[in-house]
């Protein structure tokens, strides 16, 4: 899968991903009140509303971008409902063509984390069918917990060449309360980018590994030094755009190969069609408004990494 | 929710909780059999056979404990119906009077925060309804992305009167990995520590506050440091029992009012009857041996903390 990631990277000359991560308050209006029409004011309207809103943006994106990113606690929010729409999102980004990246921070211990990595990226059998529950290919991962926590996510993404990314620097103004914290004179995060590069070591598709890192577009220096602490690292950056993140600070992000670095949007393309600069296209258009932000990111980020 | 919790470890003299948190191994063949008889080899048919097994195990021990800790792990692993049966625990767990402390381990940024935050333990306006989507009482909660991540969570308990516990110190053996790395002489987790409790002023109950913190039984020594850092923080204890904690390891974790902690036992007591102590019940009466094992448990630790 991280092979296939790579390729559908330089094949569209777009190493980005869009998040989607859908609030109500993104949903235009006549989606919404289809959805009310329909199923009344329950959590099933809104589960219907948020997969609908993400058809439409995965409709007029999918030829411009490898993956999505559906962060999971969007969808939480809306309980049992909320969750069949993810999945429903996931089932259908992936008949488009598209890599699915599960934003689901999940993070355990042993026989707990084996079961998140069953859930998000493995199988199970039930009697002597083997089912896949969610079926993302890719999904981010906390640390804190230790190698413990980690380990049994790698071994069942071995089991169907799926991938992981590894929280190391978040893109949040407080990310450094913990994770900029001095040990032996370097911060946490250094040591944890070395144990992803540990773990990635052991699990290498054609150039770059399976175990992947998430670095926030907000500190390019602390990207730049990860860049080199993890070489064969593929680093999801997120916080581009409206959390603060420029074209200009990405270029640390990547290898000379002009690799390396997937840099997701969520708010700037999916709620695009209320930024002032694409507000022509008007709620009822949101989805063309989400294609020509794809379009602006693009040329953003060619032009900052030297991409033709 | 606290005052609750606390009340209720009094009232039953039962500072413990059952995790509910079944693997398919675990579920004796009865169950399972008619459970695929019903709905066939599918992921339908192990979320109903976990939920038959989960009210077997709440029905014969409700009367003896505060509260319940289903882990969402065990349930995402059989998919979106998984997912509707940790819905369906907790909404039955709830009927029979027990605190629920949905062990989820969440942990993102912002108004993604907010999202798990809205879906474990708020509510959610849909058109002009107000609707609780999963309707936990507390949430296990990761704190590797700084207050950023855990404030909104508090924000939105403080709403509906509802708990987080913060991951301090955990029972794993690599917890020590990142938890335990010294920063100006002093290792991560009392950092954290302070933090919870700088968090958990900010939200006090009548005596605990509504901001508790996770420190594993395997680690008693931290866990007598944490108990002074943290005095007014109720601390969830796992990894008694079949992670190799010890009755005799756990007054450390006690303040003089013998109150303080709640330790839980997953495996040790929904999987009672595989064990050799408790085998004569049999599969077919596996929850009469999670009571047996309820009450030895409880009088290992009443004994250790000097409980009557």
């Amino acid at each position: 899968m991280i092979n296939k990631l790579i390729e559908e990277i330089s094949k569209k000359n777009a190493p980005i991903v869009v998040g989607l991560d859908p609030n109500l308050s993104m949903i235009p209006e006549h989606i919404m009140k289809k959805a009310i029409e329909e199923k009344g004011e329950t959590l099933e309207a809104a589960a219907e509303a948020v997969f609908l809103f993400n058809k439409g943006i995965i409709d007029s994106t999918y030829d411009l971008i490898p993956a999505v990113k559906p962060q999971i606690a969007m969808y939480e929010q809306f309980g049992v409902p909320g969750v069949a729409a993810f999945k429903k999102t996931v089932d259908y980004a992936k008949e488009k063509g598209l890599v699915i990246i599960g934003d689901v921070k999940r993070g355990d211990i042993g026989s707990t984390s084996t079961a998140y990595a069953i859930g998000h990226l493995g199988s199970i059998k039930i009697g002597n069918t083997e089912i896949v529950p969610f079926d993302e290919d890719f999904a981010t991962v906390n640390p804190y917990l230790g190698s413990d926590g980690v380990k049994p996510f790698i071994d069942v993404c071995k089991e169907r060449n799926k991938g992981i990314f590894v929280l190391v620097k978040t893109s949040n103004p407080s990310s450094g309360e913990f994770q900029d914290r001095e040990i032996d004179g370097r911060p946490l995060y250094e040591l944890v980018g070395e144990k992803v590069r540990e773990w990635g070591d052991s699990f290498m598709g054609d150039s770059y590994s399976y175990v992947g890192a998430v670095v926030g577009a907000t500190y390019p220096e602390m990207g730049a030094k990860l860049r080199k602490i993890m070489p064969r690292t593929l680093i999801l950056v997120p916080g581009y755009g409206a959390q603060g993140g420029k074209g200009s600070d990405l270029k640390a992000f990547f290898n000379e190969d002009k690799l390396g670095a997937i840099v997701n949007s969520s708010r700037g393309i999916i709620a695009a069609y209320k930024q002032e600069k694409y507000s022509k296209c008007g709620g009822e258009n949101y989805a063309d408004a989400s294609r020509l932000a794809v379009e602006d990111m693009l040329l953003d980020i060619r032009t900052a990494v030297g991409l033709a």
